[in-house]
């Protein structure tokens, strides 16, 4: 009976891309280029390295079977070891791994996937920015009523409330961006940080140790390096990538949430997939489980946070491996639910419908208890005294909202019933101006809507590729 | 280019045993049986059911394809009719989950799932407490210097800082035995908990649904159910149970670190596997990396703790599936984790030595400071005055301490200086005779020893078979 | 300028009941009690207290300065001496603390205040079942539409939504008991964890010190002891007691949550309190703000459960004080966030008010979706061909269903639309009873409740003044 | 009985000028300025203000009086409206809060405490980076010996061992500066984020309604402001703002545990406080509480950030007062815990003592292990075979170790074994060569000192009166 297990995450929910970044094989395939970087890197800089070899590693780097590397492993109890010896005997030499320890290798290449993933973040929320742009444009003056402590409170428009999770994700964004550019690798510092076993493969020179550094980072492609680290980089560091994917995730989610909410109203729906259809028995049912799921991946990238935290300011001396396994876990988990939720956004955002009809009766059931105070002021300028207006109005509003909730009425009727009230002079002809001019009453929404465009255009015109990015087939 | 990625838990760190709980092809032969066993509870109490059709099931249960299911998924979307699909199409008949609806299924069987993990964390949690407690037996007696804020403060046996440890796990071993003996199950309760669908499949006989409820209760083996659920079962007793098991890892943590600190000063050792040798170049270094590892495991936990947190108190009416994706990452991934945990530290406690030499030089580095009142006393009765004692003590002390710290003397020679000092009349043999009383002064802690010894004795005689599990080789 | 900072827990939410056990004042008196109880006992087992030194401590004890021991502290560096001194000062003897060092007293007193919350907490708890109780039998027999993924499902009633909410406290609630009847103290044990200190002030009478600790624990009145432990009692202790708030807040917590979702539906508010008016301008406005406080205050909760699970597994050797200021901040915290979430919640569960029209209102609009399958059976005993009625009844579903959401029909009126098609010949009054059977579908809903109320009941006999409990006013 | 509770981490850790910031009175202060900022800038923009008024308020505006506000909210029920009320009243006028909602006051107010707070954590950041920089110079060429799992791995320098920690602290403090140059405020938006409040008081003139927000953004002093917001600004701006303290808090963390264990080998300690004196019967014992305090610090830190990702994505169509009564715990009291760690970090860096001879002490116990590679080059160079002297040095080697942990010999004689065995030909000079070559040997540890200093001499001279702050006197 077989008990393999998969990862979840990535069978469910993460796309190829970020799986590639973090599978087994995937994490080889960076290892072996990073070691041939560095026997390159040697080699130029002085270090012998006969003929042939290189050329003999590079032959054999895409030759990954990674059940033979943990069988070596099993006997080794090492699993940098038995990853070198794989290399080497698929190569047939042994000049890998020279004045290197392990964390030279693991560091560096688990902070490389680190990034790589990061970009691919970046990516797709490109994507998601762009969807909710267009999304916020095309519903740009949909006058809806906004809520507050989930009870009608003003006039937004649709075009707005999506503007405005949109906007949680831009200010994240921009901190992602901050991130990626000063994301610092922990560099080529042997065994305790001192840079030691390089500059004695380099006989004591040690410009030349710094100089390799400096060609593996360009390798690597990453923008910094720490300068005075132990063994290992600060932890802190991936509790700032936690927390960054945390923020990320936040306005999805909470535009997740809404739609939730709006579904439950009838106001919207995530929407079906092409083909899919609803139940016949249950036409009305159309449930929000891609929304759901964002919500639950957002907790599991919280958790993920939690993990980060705990290793992070942990640190004893130069660093042990107490993290290692936590690692091991966090950090794949973490990219690979931010993937499946940022891949569930995006299908949402392709597939959800607004129901304009049910959004404008909304309206109309609260609207007239939002125009009250401009209907008292239309009703002085039409010659009633403040206070009876104040006083008139107030009676046959308290009315409706309990003729409402006792069933006595279906619909909102205040404002005939102000117009039937003889001690204000208001005409129905007055109060369907006022119900025109009340659904247009939306403030600046229209004007944040294109601000947010705009802002997310400039990005869309940076990353042009991204910005057009589809989602594939999610579960 | 394979990208597929296990989990990283299974397949490192946890046991056959606990991997077969929470493999899909585990559950998917747990949920074979529930449903079998509600086919047989359903046809026992006067549904029909054709002949052969229980046999065709059970026929082809074991027959387990989770390539093919989710082949299915991928069509449906929706994993429990891939699943019903599956096993109807083996077994050539259509008379699964009648009445039922996904949670129906889903939510017991996690529980199962849940429910025989725990059971498996407490055959583990027997074995290390018998496993702790035969260390403590054979070092009851062993006089250990005591650290407060990691400095020396009294004396007390190595014996009894084990069973402090264990201790911890025995108080939470005790909650685990409430939660075990009173965890419900959410039962046959519909869609929505009020148990309408297998009424309606009674004809309404309500009776009859609430029997077939009680014969699923005896078969899942479960000790109580639920009364009035929604369509799912409360999350907060998921966040109980990932409590249980924090509770359960936190005295191995503690454990596990205090061991990494005897590490750091030559205490003792975590030790090596049999035939593993430490390296010639390091012979010093024997690392603690299974002790790290238990305090990195203890930190995942803590991870989906917060998960499991963030579920609680979430419900919405009668819930949804946001929690869905967050189940299926924390509940299998804790329980491997801890198991995981589990094992790593019977290894310990097998392996790990102690160096007696090291442990009595530190204390005869530190006994003489904490002998100072005990000194003062016999001093006074061997004539010199209070106040003439106390001077003299102090003034020795405090350069003695001094004297070590700027390396003047490299032992505390305290006990020789007030001997020599004639201020005081005290002789080499009443030093020594101090001392040895000074080494054997652990108060109660032998007795405390043995209380714990006891108390686990009690329970390794009702699990037998768990107290005498050895573990197996771990990476 | 002032720049002293109150609790804003204590302040804001907290009742005088809970402030009592955490303010200083309150500290200050427990400690007190406890240090006369120790010389009480170290008196009656034989250790010499002067006359009228007892009665000197007692006469005192009262007078709690809690600046003036703040004073000393300043000067002493050492919060426990400070108010040794201050005690000692007040009564004119210096009696206090024989043989006891400062985790003697702390950590004895601190889980003195542990356990009293707890049974403060578990007060509260049966006056909040209580009131769930009460008002889920008034409400036992309300049709009510249940949701999952926020949408219409089946037919429930109200009062099983909130027995389902109250079963999740209940489950809770038996954990508390458990929690509470095995709580262990770490007693008299001394510096390390030897009791060595006592043992000593006993001239090495282990059974005296031994059997001062019992009495000690009688004095306290809890339940049990630690055998083995270090300076402090593990830790992981507080992780249970903080992880059963968290758990018992999650149904509460889920139960808020739902009522703001039932207030945004308008089929329920959390009510106004007495006197209190909502605004004229919004009377609709009637904001869930308790309920989004009850919320709030569960955040915190796990807020703290996070710092609490960073302490637990974090023991160094015997202990330290790493611990000390997370404890300072947490217990009382946490204890004061959980008074008042119930404080909170029993006002709520007072005020609530129920719009049993709206519930009609939306039953109505769902009930026919919910009844296709039945219709169909009626369809076909009087006479329509299966397949016809089945592509007849899903033919007008889907058409109702999309013209609610274009606004073509303002309510649902499939079952009229059924009636009209001659394909099927069933009549008004066939559909008027299949809503009122439908109506009255709700299972064992009505069971529900009352296995929940009989559950309760049984608690309230035992807490009987508990049960009765009338919250305070709330801000 | 008074059952006030102070808070705790107020009056114990933080400074007065972090206490300043988040006192009720001080949070009076800055919302009266706040509000004549808005006065002042609608009376500029054309809104008529009679004279006199805003010196009214002004005039009064020192005189807060906090019970008395208490006091009105008790009655109001709307925390507010209290505050609006009372300040009024002082003034003897009617004019604040004019096209204001609630959250256009409480949202920028405490965004300002949190910017202002920030700046005062920068500000000790830099203390903090000046105090390890100088540390670190002084002790720059100290060798030290490295240890990664706890065990001696290779040599370092004490120097290089603070710049790790301090160079942590520059990498979080480089994204502090992103975070206070990139902080938006949610502006005066109204009660759902539209801006039609202000817009209808300027009589639709979305301009100056535009306008009068810039005006008050420069009265905040804040970098920038939302355009799409809500009711409230989002939550995930908390979020980044609590993991930012600590990841912060995080080197210093590493730095404090790391003092602990080096505290448990005397290699140094936090030192004493000036006239502090150490017990004479335990001359030994200098606990590391304040060490301990920041670690302690830290975990408290991580829960706020558990409740900072409660909130975040947790979001309700334009917002509700969920989050209220968390913001109230949270913010104030990350801070005041964050500012209590520096200011402890800070004394302890003032006050640490580096025992000089044991920390040689130390290195002479491990440095022949480590230099056994050495020894075999010089012994081949001085004719031995390679094999011959790869296997003396591994049978010296493990022996030494087995003798040292068996108390055979106290201190490491490998060196002398090796001159001594006759299959050698090294000398007791070459020996002393070599130790003193492997003490020096500690890599680029002395450059990446000077580089972490340059570093932070960079931003002293940006913040020189912040480089020169002294810590008060800590509890």
């Amino acid at each position: 009976m077989s008990d393999s297990i998969p990862n979840v995450l990535a069978e469910r929910y993460a796309t190829s891309a970020m799986r590639a970044l973090w599978s087994p094989e995937g994490k080889v395939r960076l290892e072996r280029d990073y070691w041939i970087a560095v026997l390159k890197g040697q080699r130029d800089l002085g270090i012998t390295v006969p003929d042939g070899v290189i050329k003999a590693y590079e032959k054999v780097k895409d030759q990954v079977n990674v059940a033979s590397i943990m069988e070596r492993e099993r006997v080794t109890r090492h699993d940098v070891k038995a990853r070198i010896e794989e290399f080497c005997d698929l190569a047939g030499h042994e000049h890998l791994h020279k004045g290197m320890t392990s964390r030279d290798l693991t560091e560096n290449v688990e902070q490389l996937q680190v990034f790589r993933a990061l970009l691919e973040v970046r990516s797709k929320c490109v994507a998601v920015l762009a969807g909710i742009s267009r999304r916020a444009a095309q519903t740009r003056d949909i006058p809806l009523t906004a809520r507050t402590h989930n009870v009608a409170a003003q006039v937004t428009t649709l075009g707005k409330r999506l503007a405005m999770f949109g906007e949680e994700l831009l200010v994240a964004f921009g901190d992602l961006q901050h991130l990626i550019a000063s994301y610092p690798a922990r560099g080529l510092k042997g065994a305790v940080g001192t840079r030691l076993d390089q500059i004695t493969l380099f006989n004591g020179d040690a410009k030349k140790a710094s100089e390799l550094e400096h060609r593996i980072l360009q390798h690597l492609g990453m923008p910094a390096a720490f300068n005075a680290v132990g063994q290992v980089y600060p932890r802190s560091l991936d509790l700032q990538v936690v927390a960054s994917l945390c923020q990320l995730a936040s306005g999805p989610s909470s535009f997740a949430r809404t739609l939730r909410l709006m579904a439950g109203q009838e106001l919207a729906s995530e929407g079906f997939a092409k083909g899919q259809v609803g139940s016949s028995a249950m036409p009305h049912k159309m449930n929000s489980r891609s929304c759901e799921r964002i919500n639950g991946l957002h907790v599991i990238l919280k958790g993920y946070l939690a993990m980060a935290a705990g290793l992070a300011g942990d640190q004893w001396n130069e660093g042990d491996v107490s993290c290692s396994v936590v690692r091991r876990v966090m950090l794949p988990d973490a990219f690979l639910a931010m993937d499946g939720l940022l891949e569930t956004l995006l299908t949402v955002l392709n597939q959800m419908e607004v129901f304009e009809a049910v959004v404008e009766q909304e309206l109309m059931r609260y609207l007239p208890f939002l125009l009250t105070t401009t209907v008292m002021m239309e009703a002085v300028k039409a010659g009633a005294g403040r206070e009876t207006a104040h006083e008139v109005i107030k009676e046959h509003a308290v009315q409706v909202a309990k003729d409402l909730r006792t069933g006595t009425v279906r619909e909102n009727d205040l404002l005939s019933r102000l117009v039937l009230d003889e001690r204000l002079t208001l005409t129905t002809e007055d109060m369907q101006r006022l119900v025109e001019a009340g659904k247009a009453n939306a403030g600046d929404a229209p004007q944040q809507v294109d601000a947010f465009c705009a802002s997310v255009a400039a990005i869309a015109k940076e990353y042009p590729q991204a910005a057009k990015y589809e989602p594939g087939v999610i579960l």
